[in-house]
């Protein structure tokens, strides 16, 4: 269907296959050829596919064609592109490190949410959910600790999970994880207790959660990949601003998979990853030994942290409503 | 440097880390992440580098934003880049038969050549080297044959090298190779001699050249990886009109690989990695057994054909001048 009756192509209409060719005096163009590309893309079945290849098509020969890309810088993509996937295993994904340092996850991620200013009325905004994510973190009781061992300084969070006009939502599920300040998270360290800095929380009936972690630690995004050296020959860092991430949920509710900033981070205006949002940094307040009751698992004696954060969820779409 | 100074970012510039955020009213918006992500290429010392990496998130952000990629399809674009670099090896690049079959591999080519109409005072255009040449193929005697066993209907190919202005080019070197009637490369065939269908030969004092292969065969590119699924979801066939692979060079010279295609095949308006251009199609010729004298290599009472080419070389562009 249509493989052989595509007579108009790169040649031109007036070529036919079974006479022979003379010497041509008009070269192939740039834009001829962009055009022959997206024209074979006529016979895609699936309409959606076809409008993304077509305009993938039209970007990516664009970019070839506004740089003149030359054969070497080609072959220098394409043995990237190769490493890049050579190096990803079931523990790392260099493409999805790509992919978040490009901005490219985090513009889907904005494209996604149509009008989330994550002020009053709004629910709490999303961003990346980043490579580090595991499913099967342990259940853990209401204000219990997810600090397995020495991990960096306590930090006791609390707070609510609302609906957009802020009422309560019972039951809801935080899906809690965060590195240590030895910059890694448990999935990463072999050495680490396997669930260390991970948990699963539901709050109770007013909508209140509260457990005991650590005040996050900044980061640099695995770099001794491919990606690592492309930020390096961009002059870029590979840091992450200090944070922690949740995944907040509940039946007949958007869920939502988010960080909390820590305002003191030093990197918040220059994620590797580009995943800031104003609404999502907020300000770990530090308390001095003996000055006020401390949470269950700080031990006598030692400085703390505390955070209070307001999840609000909006509620779930309709099966087969516009969006 | 810089890192630590670009306090104007997805943001805006009224951030300052030190101070805690309020939930902002204003969400980012895609152009905005786009612009933060060009500003974060500041800093890259090679401004070639700088130019080609602000071009491609330009245009990778265009793509995203255009087609409101979402999710679930970003995630399927993230599977097929991985499988694509893992399924690559030493036999096999799979990357390659991508940038081939989108069209990318021939952009560069045609961007290479700013006026190659292959008309007479032109040099012969150029067009893809594709996945199966191999260095080191045999230098063999003028007129002897590269069929190391029966791998199609013979051809003797003759012809001259030359300058764009027809003086013949002697002691020119031309690197063929060709797939057998099964299709394969000998590369690609652990049964086949491994010089099958290779050879390197060198024009005389007259700027000619003569040697016997077999008429070319159509031939699928690998369509078993993620590039044959990608062709099939988008309704396109994986086959290569027949044609035959030459590298062309001359001390002095610029060289030049190239293809001869058949111009009795079926796949020439359709070549699953677009590399036809009319001026390197040419027609063989079929020579009825006992009508004539067969050339060295053909057992009587066979058919054969013939084909003449003329290979047309540029001189050799000067070290630092402008192209």
């Amino acid at each position: 269907m249509g493989r052989e009756s595509d007579t108009q192509d790169v040649l031109g209409a007036s070529m036919t296959p079974s006479h022979p060719m003379e010497p041509a005096a008009e070269p192939m163009s740039a834009a001829q050829l962009t055009a022959a590309v997206i024209r074979r893309l006529d016979a895609t079945p699936d309409p959606r596919l076809r409008e993304v290849m077509t305009s993938l098509i039209r970007h990516l020969h664009g970019f070839v064609t506004d740089v003149h890309l030359n054969g070497d810088e080609w072959l220098a993509a394409i043995r990237f592109l190769t490493a890049t996937g050579q190096i990803s295993d079931d523990r790392r994904q260099e493409f999805i490190l790509l992919s978040d340092t490009l901005g490219v996850s985090m513009l889907v991620d904005v494209l996604a949410e149509p009008s989330s200013p994550g002020a009053a009325g709004f629910a709490t905004e999303s961003t990346v959910l980043g490579p580090f994510y595991a499913a099967g973190s342990p259940e853990r009781e209401y204000g219990a600790s997810i600090v397995e061992r020495p991990s960096g300084e306590l930090a006791a969070y609390t707070g609510r999970v609302t609906d957009t006009d802020g009422n309560p939502i019972a039951d809801a599920t935080l899906d809690v994880w965060q590195n240590a300040d030895d910059m890694l998270y448990a999935v990463q360290n072999p050495d680490a207790p396997p669930d260390n800095l991970r948990g699963v929380f539901r709050t109770r009936p007013d909508g209140s959660f509260a457990f005991l972690g650590v005040r996050p630690t900044e980061y640099p995004i695995p770099d001794d990949g491919p990606v690592g050296g492309l930020l390096a020959r961009t002059g870029r860092h590979p840091w992450r601003p200090a944070h922690i991430h949740v995944i907040v949920s509940a039946p007949g509710y958007q869920s939502v998979a988010t960080h909390i900033f820590d305002a003191g981070s030093k990197y918040l205006t220059s994620d590797a990853v580009f995943a800031v949002k104003a609404s999502l940094v907020r300000t770990f307040e530090r308390h001095e030994p003996g000055t006020e009751p401390v949470p269950d698992g700080v031990p006598p004696g030692e400085a703390w942290y505390s955070l209070t954060h307001e999840f609000r969820l909006s509620p779930a779409r309709v099966h087969g409503a516009s969006q």
